[in-house]
Order: C-alpha cells, then sequence, then structure tokens
C-alpha cells in the first residue's frame, strides 16, 4: 500500500494485550484526529454479542473518535457482565483520547461464551494509545491484531477525486469461518477523509454491504459479531448529488475487495466460487438461490474433489424456497453449459473435471427467466481441512 | 425379523438390474395381492424428480398394487425425457401384476441429472416379478436394493392389537447424505394390513411424517427425490375413533424409528445427536431452531471434535430466524447445564468434552420461555469422512 493510501488525520496502532492464548498481537486501536461521521451495519443473530449492542444504539453517528476492536474473545453470549465490559472498554479509550464515551465504538472476535479479561483490555488500550501513528505500518498491524484463524490480513485501500479534491478510503477487514453474515460480515473498517453527512454515509454504506459482505458465506453460520464500520469526514462541502453517488461507488467498490478475499481465505479452501444468479423477480429471490448453493456441503464437497456433479447445483437451487418452475433454470459451470431450461446437456465430464482441478477459481451461473434480479455471491469449498480446524477450536 | 413381521398379502423382491456401476441389487419390487389405500409425502424442493411427481398425482389413493424402487439413478432433473421413463417403467410393472399403470408407485434414488437405462428397468422388473415371496428374506433385500452410500439397511416391523384384529407394520428406509427433508425424506417405504380409508391414512402418514423423517437431517440439502408411501388394506371394518388413534401412533412409532436411523448412517458419522427444543411458542418456532442448530457446520465439527464449544450452539439458535431473546434461552448438553437465561454457567469443560468423547450420543436440549411449542430432532456430527466421500461420489 502507498503511503497516501491512508486518509489524512486518522492513526492507529496494534498491540499484545494477553487476549490470544497464542500471545499474538490482539488489539487494535484506530482514532481520529477530529470527529467523524459513522455508519455502521450489524449482524441480525438474536444473540447479538455486547459490543454490536453497543455500537448499534450509537450509529450513524456525527462525532465519532475512535474504534477498538480485541481478537481472542468474541464477547458473545456474555449477559450483562458483558456489557459493562464494553463500557469499561470504551471509558479506558475515551480516557486516553480525551473524548466522550459514546465516541468510541467497539468490536470483538474470538471464542463465545466466555467473560473478557477486562484488566488486559484497559491496559492494552493504555499501550496502543502510546504508540499510534498515521503511517500504513501501523494499520498494517492492526489489519493484523483483529484475525483468529485467517490465514492473512485483508486491506484495501482507494483514492478517487471528488467534487474536486482527492477523497482516500483505506479498509481492513478479517473472517475465515463463521461466515454466512446477513447483514454485514465479521469484520469490517473503513476510513475515508471525504465529508458526507451520517444518513448518506450510512445509506452509502447499507448499499455496498447488500452487494459485498451481504454476499459471502464460507459455512454460512451467522456470526453473533458480524459488524461493518466506516468512519468519514474532512475538508469542504459534504457530498451531495454525483459526487455522494461517486463516494458511493468508491465504497462500494472497497466492500467488495473486502468480502471477496474473506471466503478466498475461508478454512482450508482450495477453491474460490463465485455464483452468479441472474434472470430472478429481484436481487432478494437471486440472493436466496445463490446462498443456497453456496451453503450446501455437497455442491462445497462436489467442487473440492473436482466432480461436475451438478445435479447437485440445480438440486440446491431447488430447495432454496424461490418457488420457480424446473424449465426456467438453466446453468453454467466454468463456462461449460450442463442444463437448459430443465434439461440436461450433453456433456463432457472429463472436461468439467479438469477444468474444476485446474484453477482456485471456480463460476457457476444460473439463470431464470423470470425477471431482472441478480446477484453475484462467493463462497469456499469444503475440506477435510476446515472439519479439523473447527473440530478442535476451543480445547 | 420375526416371520410374523410381514403384514398378510405383500410379497417383495429384489434383483440386480444393471444400474449401479457396482453391480449390486438395485431394484426392488413389492406387490399386493389386493388393492391397498396408499398415502405419500414428498420433498418440497423445486426440481421434484420424475418418480416424485409421478407419485404426487395419484396419492392418496384407494387402489395401490405395486411399488417399484430403483437405487442407482435417480431420475431427476431429466425433463419430459424422465417423466416418459417412469411410465415405462410403471407400465411394465402393471403388465406383470395385471393392474392399472395408475396402481403402480415408482421412487429412485441416485445420481441427479443422468437418463434412466430404461430397457435395464424394464427387464430388471420381468424378473423381480418372477422372484416374488411374502418372506422376510426378501423383504430384507428389497431394503438393501435401494441403498446408496448407507452403510446398512433400515427396517423397522411392529405389531399391535387395534379393533381386536393384529395389525401388522413394516417398513424400510434409505438415507445417509443429501438429508435435509423439508416433507419426507429419501426413501421411506411402510406396509400394513390395517384396513384405513386413503384420507385418514394420509393424515396418519402426514402427522408422522413432521415428527419424523421431517426431523432429521446430514447436511441439511433437500433432495429432489424425498418420498414416504404408506400403503394400508385388510380385512375388518374400517378403523375410526380411538382405533384409528391407535394406528396413527403405531405408525408414528415406525416412522420414527426408521426416520433415526439415517442420521445415525449420516456418511462419516461419529455422533447421533439428538436435539430437543422446548419451550418455543409453536413447534414450527421450535423446529425451525432445531434445524438451523443440527444443520450448522461449526456445531457439527465441533462435537465431532470432542469440543464443548457451547457457543457455536447458541449462536446457531440466533441466527434461526426465530425472533427471541437472549435472555430467554438456556442450554444443557449431554445434560450439563452451560447456559441458563442468556448467562453462562461456570462448568468444567474438561468434563464436557469426556462426556462427547465417550459417547456415540449426543444430547442438546435447548429450553426458551416463550410458550408450548417442542420438537426432537435428529443429526450426525461432520466428519473429514463425509468431505471424502462426497468429493468424489459420481466420477
Amino acid at each position: 500500500m502507498s503511503e497516501s493510501g491512508i486518509p489524512s488525520g486518522y492513526r492507529a496502532a496494534a498491540v499484545k494485550a494477553g487476549i490470544k492464548a497464542s500471545g499474538n498481537l490482539d488489539l487494535a486501536l484506530v482514532v481520529s484526529d477530529r470527529p467523524r461521521a459513522a455508519a455502521g451495519t450489524f449482524t441480525l443473530n438474536r444473540i447479538a454479542a455486547a459490543p454490536v449492542q453497543w455500537d448499534r444504539a450509537r450509529v450513524p453517528s456525527a462525532s465519532v473518535r475512535a474504534i477498538v476492536v480485541n481478537a481472542g474473545n468474541a464477547n458473545a453470549a456474555t449477559g450483562a457482565e458483558g456489557l459493562a465490559d464494553v463500557e469499561r472498554t470504551a471509558r479506558a479509550v475515551a480516557q486516553a483520547v480525551g473524548c466522550g464515551v459514546d465516541e468510541v465504538l467497539v468490536a470483538s472476535t474470538g471464542v463465545i461464551g466466555r467473560r473478557l479479561p477486562i484488566e488486559k483490555l484497559e491496559s492494552g488500550v493504555r499501550a496502543a494509545f502510546e504508540r499510534l501513528e498515521a503511517s500504513p505500518a501501523a494499520f498494517e498491524a492492526a489489519s493484523h491484531a483483529i484475525l483468529t484463524t485467517d490465514t492473512r490480513p485483508k486491506t484495501v485501500s482507494l483514492q478517487a477525486e471528488i467534487a474536486g479534491r482527492p477523497v482516500r478510503l483505506f479498509g481492513f477487514a478479517k473472517g475465515a469461518a463463521m461466515i454466512g453474515p446477513r447483514m454485514a460480515t465479521m469484520l469490517g473498517f473503513l476510513f475515508t477523509d471525504a465529508n458526507v453527512a451520517p444518513a448518506d454515509l450510512q445509506a452509502a454504506l447499507s448499499e455496498a454491504v447488500e452487494r459485498s459482505f451481504n454476499c459471502i458465506s464460507v459455512e454460512g453460520h451467522t456470526s453473533t459479531n458480524d459488524t461493518v464500520l466506516l468512519l468519514a469526514g474532512g475538508d469542504g462541502p459534504q457530498l451531495a448529488g454525483d459526487d455522494l453517488a461517486a463516494f458511493a461507488a468508491l465504497v462500494d467498490e472497497a466492500c467488495t475487495k473486502l468480502a471477496r478475499m474473506i471466503p478466498e481465505d475461508g478454512e482450508g479452501a482450495t477453491h474460490l466460487i463465485t455464483i452468479d444468479v441472474v434472470g430472478a423477480r429481484d436481487r432478494e429471490e437471486a440472493r436466496t438461490i445463490a446462498r443456497t448453493v453456496a451453503d450446501s456441503a455437497l455442491v462445497k464437497t462436489a467442487i473440492h474433489g473436482a466432480d461436475p456433479n451438478w445435479g447437485r447445483i440445480v438440486s440446491a437451487a431447488g430447495y432454496s424456497g424461490v418457488p420457480f418452475e424446473e424449465s426456467e433454470l438453466s446453468l453454467e459451470l466454468n463456462g461449460i453449459p450442463l442444463y437448459r431450461d430443465g434439461v440436461p446437456l450433453e456433456v463432457d465430464l472429463a472436461a468439467a473435471s479438469a477444468s474444476l482441478r485446474g484453477s482456485f477459481e471456480t463460476t457457476i451461473l444460473l439463470t431464470l427467466r423470470r425477471g431482472e434480479g441478480s446477484i453475484r455471491f462467493w463462497t469456499s469449498d469444503l475440506t477435510a481441512e476446515y472439519v479439523r480446524l473447527n473440530a478442535d477450536y476451543t480445547t
């Protein structure tokens, strides 16, 4: 990432607070030198983590100064004590920064159902505050500190000229399992120096999330902690009209790039599967079909095994709940037509298998004849390595 | 199974028709010596197999004489040719038996999207007809012929005295993957000598299926071919009132026993997981929670690894779509209380892990405080062996 990738006025730091058993970096702090507008999207899981409850009550906001994130403990299913721990964490940040406690947003990821080691959090916050830097290296360290089973950090850095001014957008995310977002994914953070009104910022983020983080899955398990936050603010007048649309497109591009990195790094993944559904009645119908195909263990294992067992794909579409007729459905796998208008085609299955074996990227195109609704969805395959990783995670 | 287990007037046979590449038994035929009432429940998958479309149009029926089942080819996603193949199969049976083509029901299981080898089916039907026997051994062979990746046959044999007469009920089923029934499972067949009106028979079967086959999953993929059929008919007046209720209880017991055998034999399974949800608003709400927990790859891998990572269970309940409050939820795992009214309990996790490691059977109890709705649901765990089996099934 270039030096210029970090929008002006943001500083970051990462420390080893002692939350992860591994002793790795586990606490990230990002502080803004001025109040920023903030937008967020969050999990729809009824067991929403304590930090999700905290943030949800505060965004969209006209004034946020800091985001603090810990890995190694999700602070979810922790009851009233968990909420009290979030407040203590936010208070520690507010005291260091010299801002109000409501100007601090919080996120957590890790094991569910365990109390946060709150003293470690508090001293970690103080240590991180002392190290804040505006450098790309500091943001890189922050992007490492929020990881759990991810094998690599996930960052995006974009620039554009909007309303005659340079706009920078930097973001980072984490996630490799418990990925089945219905609202956002676990976790994404975006920072920009564009000046955008809070309501416009929320609208831009919500729409981008619908087309990015809400279009990915690993195993379809919607996390308790899914959170995407976007901070914005800078010089010049607030963006409006075409300028606001240009900004929204930038947010969309950043979210899509980050979201795609998550199934690409899905636990044990050997294929990144892109599912296009076109010709559905509307976008939600297309998403329902895409998600059902993406979450089918039988589809995922077939692709892992380079097995062109395409019946599993149309069968998954068939139980998605979308009331299409069989004669409306067509399928291509890696560009090879397999099924058209409900009728199987003559196919060289050996060639189809070879195309699956030869490439990390796999494409599925499902075409209906119901309307103009479409979606692009990304998922990973299901491997024995995924099972191994998840059969022994907490103990 | 005792000699008396087969209800009177039914004969069965199984042959190697050459449909399975392995050359094993792959065609089962059951013929009744008189017309029977018939009830059925079927998949809700929009890609319903051709034999499902055939049967669905004919049950409930007052007059069925035969059921023919093949394994090795699902005859699903096969278009109009697939339907024509079902009709040719039924016609071959009708000609041998000397009955109407509409008195023959058909079921198939195996790979999706391939044309049936119809001549092999037709000669298999003729060969099976020559071998029909009323013996338990013949029904045992039939129960073998319908298997695909199952490791063992699944049969049930019950007797009761109803309305002063002995009633016998024999059933067999198959299924080890692509198990996520929404209406029935793939495949179950039940035969009785009780005399029951078609509408009453359908009501008894539908209710039993709601509490049995619709309460199991392996990986949650609803098959294109799910079918449960129940034939009934015998001497004496048609059952009514308490006698009909006693018969319905017998059907319920048979369906529950067969259904449970499916996740017990789930592909690669090392645990049979029984999920009880109580205190939901109604049965459907309880089922939704149970199914979401059952289909979570993270819950299934944790139990496989004897990992008491109970946060995954409450998290799955949380994204089920049921709008409960966190403070209404409690959890026990193998009888060990872990979470009560939204608050984690002090737990000996090593003891919880040992209880998972020591037993094939695992119990999950989720308690809500919303009403009187409850369900019992069964599933299997997710193992590397499941992945191996499904990464290379057709090729």
